[in-house]
């Protein structure tokens, strides 16, 4: 299951977002991670990705990807905007 | 001069940021230019990445790299604290 792979970073409380990432390669021994984030949370996103490869999963955990991208989309009022997005993938490091 | 090619994204307006980087880009024919922030600008520098690459310079420009690293250091209450810092490469694409 790819989804069960995916972490969408919002408003939540911030270790909530990094306990579930340490969960997902411990007690789940999953080999990949991606955090996901738009517009304002995706400085969250980083700082996510950061304390659970630096903090929790040192020398077991990188990171191994980052994309950024746009979405375009009609807001409430009718108008065109735009947000951007990342996505950071974590891996397993090779041991 | 490699600091020429650096643009750090701060709290100055944002069309400051995407315009700084266009004419590093056009009128100083730069190859590649770095955007680096820390913390909350993370995000705001993503989106100046996007609206340079995409929405002015597209098919110009693109994004070749992402890196997210952490700094710490000690706070004016002598505590340690960690603050994400991101660093985004736009090249030329080769034509």
């Amino acid at each position: 299951m790819a989804e069960d792979n995916v972490i969408f970073v919002g408003e939540k409380p911030f270790m909530n977002y990094v306990t579930a990432i340490v969960m997902q390669f411990t007690t789940k021994n999953a080999a990949e991670i991606t955090i996901k984030a738009r517009g304002k949370f995706i400085s969250r996103a980083v700082d996510v990705a950061e304390v659970a490869s630096k903090r929790f999963l040192n020398d077991q955990v990188k990171v191994n990807d980052i994309k950024i991208d746009s979405e375009e989309f009609t807001n409430k009022e009718g108008k065109e905007v735009r947000v951007s997005t990342i996505e950071i993938t974590l891996s397993k490091k090779q041991s």
